[in-house]
């Protein structure tokens, strides 16, 4: 009996998609799936010439692999993934290949990887990005873990992702649970570039009184130029999508509660264990929080009527202002993004090479972007970049957009609507390029209530002052 | 052999104060620390008549105490308390009581609770904030856990903490881990105020050009007003306080460089799990990270030469609107931290009544205000208004407000100062009083790229969409 090059496990419709991309690839594929219902439904609706091979037992499934074997997870993060590690364990051997390419939290792939170590199974933990579609003709892979576990799979993953003029996005991202943290954080900035373009969005509809289809075709526009990236391109697309029942627009039938799943949170919460500051993209999940209390805004929107004052405004100019914030928004949430993966690069000893993230998200991504090439020249010039915000190119940027994005911003404050996280952009900016913050007096006041003691401008120490008698 | 009332483990200062404070209550209090020259220090240099008794084995310190014993630690959170009570888990019987009143982590609170609770230990997670001095004269006490364990202590803690018109500032939090957690958000709040005096300090002394006298003159005034808080005060203080030895303010000679110790970050990180906005409490924790990057903004502060827009403006009404500001300001700082305590009331069956919390917080604690008898005023009213918004009190202090706070925040920009955190408070406000926001795209880009379908504004149901064939 041949024996299949691949294991899938889970054909939820990103599994069956990679499957099939795995096989169209020439890779010989066996699946498995809890449910055999899902797997026949695949089998008879989805597979025609392609070599995939369906399994309703593990032992089987794990048997029809060629040694060693690999065997890809792609199910819902959290215990499921250890069940099915821990059935696995039954049936592997030595130098078999497990990769998680779910959205697990890094913590977790660090301790499986740890554990996997001990009973000599290799382990990737490897973040995907692209959606269904990306899923099926190339997605961007982040792949983590041991070098020699990435060595055993390669070909096939790089076979499999997204083709660039850079070459596949896929490269090895670092050790341990670099690859999904590196997608973690992806999809943190995927969150702010979403939010940004959100507010972009409601400043051209409230005050600018754009209809969707106007908005559509600066979206589209912008689409075709320094903007040029996949969020833009279905933000345009979803502003002419007209509802098939109404007959109008379907974006305004569909309620602002925005949902998420976790990742932005986590990127948000280890940030703050890894003392990076990443405001807008915390903000980006607190504007989410907030669009989820609808009744709640809807009972406030009555109490609060709000003063605003309508400025008179060249709405051809104030549609470049905003494509300039949103470049501007776009470039601070790469900055604090990268900063991340670079701290925690330090952090975890993971040894990621940033210009190559940046490589990798040029395609198959949801976060794919032609700005992607500019800030990939700028961490050539130096690793130590991190934040971006060094480069003689990121001056002459940022110099270029901030005319730009003070009047945006104080124009939505006399409208009064929320421009949360392109006012957290700014601040970020002020704060970072600042010399003398004010937090000297915050130290003051803990030294004062708490004994925390503080540091001093004018030499080494640790001082403490008794502030009162 | 008579034996005392109350047994308390660690003397740090907080711990040697507390003790004190027990004593001088009637008490008779055991004393044990780790190290045994801390006890014999503190009993030679601090104790006169109190009846305080060292004890240098723990065997012994538990056999000093009247059954059932209630035994206090006061030590660093962690580890070390699971440490100390494992260990004193070999000589407590059934019904002793173990209160923890270091900043504990709620969640560790409520797993030390499950766990004694097997053994038929009484335990409570007491939050205690005053610094130094309150821990002697009267904290605010924040203890949670059963109520039987409360009855058992209740005596002591309504002496021992700090007194106001409204009684003493100790209550019973509620269940489980209640009062760890609202500890923590006291802590919150706590670093929520404390930057939004620096970002109106950092305004008067960089834009209204203020000294530290004229600026500490300013802050004396407002601690006579409304403003009329523990912070306020420490703060004038602060800005008179001269350095000995270079005989300028010693404001001027600290580094700012803001440290943190974990409370504040919890309750960020807290607030993105339990779904609730936190915006302001979640920068004023960035602010103070964005501040530890000292050489970075050095460096990035001589790139990035700013061109500021010098508006001329009047000082006084300036000052005016600092101080409605910062009203503002710390207004929607309890609006969100109070609402966080809500919602972990709801998720985790605290039942906290916010009317006591606001209660023990007017005395003892660090962010005692004159303004907690307004936000009390507002949620009796009605408890249901856990984010303070919706009583007409609100409605009118919030309106006299605005004005100020974006003329502070207008020209804050255009002399191109950070003053994130109340950026983040006026959007706060705006989001949350807005029927409409811009989520529906981002629920449509979901769909689009994830199919993570939307629900609708017209009619019950999940829906999904095929955007692009």
């Amino acid at each position: 009996m041949i024996k299949a090059d691949i294991g899938l496990i889970g054909l939820g419709v990103m599994g069956q998609n990679l499957a099939l991309n795995i096989a169209r690839n020439g890779y010989a594929v066996s699946v498995f799936n809890k449910t055999e219902e899902k797997t026949r439904e695949f089998i008879d609706e989805k597979v025609k010439e392609e070599k995939i091979y369906p399994f309703y037992t593990l032992k089987d499934f794990v048997e029809s692999l060629k040694k060693p074997r690999k065997i890809i997870l792609i199910i819902k993060a959290g215990t499921p993934v250890d069940d099915v590690i821990n059935e696995l364990l039954s049936y592997l051997e030595k130098g078999d290949l497990i990769v998680d390419s779910g959205n697990s939290y890094f913590m977790d792939t660090s301790r499986r990887l740890k554990v996997l170590k001990e009973k000599n199974i290799l382990f990737l933990g490897m973040g995907i990005s692209g959606g269904e579609y990306g899923a099926l003709y190339g997605p961007s892979l982040m792949p983590g873990g041991t070098k020699e576990a990435y060595e055993l799979i390669k070909d096939v993953l790089l076979k499999v992702a997204a083709k660039t003029e850079d070459g596949p996005c896929c490269t090895y991202v670092g050790n341990d649970s670099a690859g999904h943290f590196v997608k973690m954080v992806h999809n943190g900035i995927e969150y702010a570039i979403m939010q940004l373009i959100a507010e972009v969005y409601d400043f051209m509809r409230k005050i600018l009184n754009m209809t969707n289809e106007e908005i559509g075709d600066v979206f589209e526009r912008w689409n075709q130029e320094e903007l040029d990236s996949y969020l833009m391109e279905i933000s345009y697309k979803i502003m002419r999508y007209k509802d098939k029942e109404t007959g109008g627009f379907l974006l305004d039938y569909i309620l602002d509660k925005a949902e998420q799943k976790g990742t932005g949170k986590w990127t948000a919460q280890t940030s703050l264990d890894l003392g990076v500051p990443t405001p807008t993209l915390n903000l980006a999940v607190e504007a989410r929080v907030i669009s989820h209390y609808k009744e709640e805004r809807k009972t406030l929107s009555k109490l609060y009527s709000k003063e605003k004052n309508t400025i008179s405004v060249n709405k051809e100019e104030m549609i470049e202002h905003l494509k300039k914030t949103l470049l501007f928004g776009v470039f601070m949430s790469f900055s604090q993004g990268l900063w991340l993966i670079y701290e925690a690069s330090k952090q975890y000893n993971y040894g990621v090479d940033l210009s190559e993230i940046l490589r990798i998200w040029k395609g198959g991504c949801i976060i794919r972007a032609k700005i992607l090439d500019f800030l990939r020249d700028i961490i050539r010039e130096n690793e130590e970049y991190a934040n971006l915000l060094h480069s003689d190119k990121s001056i002459e940027f940022i110099k270029d957009k901030l005319n730009s994005v003070y009047q945006v911003l104080e124009i939505g404050r006399n409208y009064r609507i929320p421009l949360m996280i392109i006012n957290s952009a700014v601040d970020y900016y002020f704060a970072l390029t600042e010399e003398n913050l004010p937090a000297n007096l915050i130290q003051a006041q803990r030294d004062f209530f708490g004994a925390h003691t503080y540091e001093r401008v004018d030499k080494e120490g640790i001082f403490h002052t008794e502030w009162e008698k």
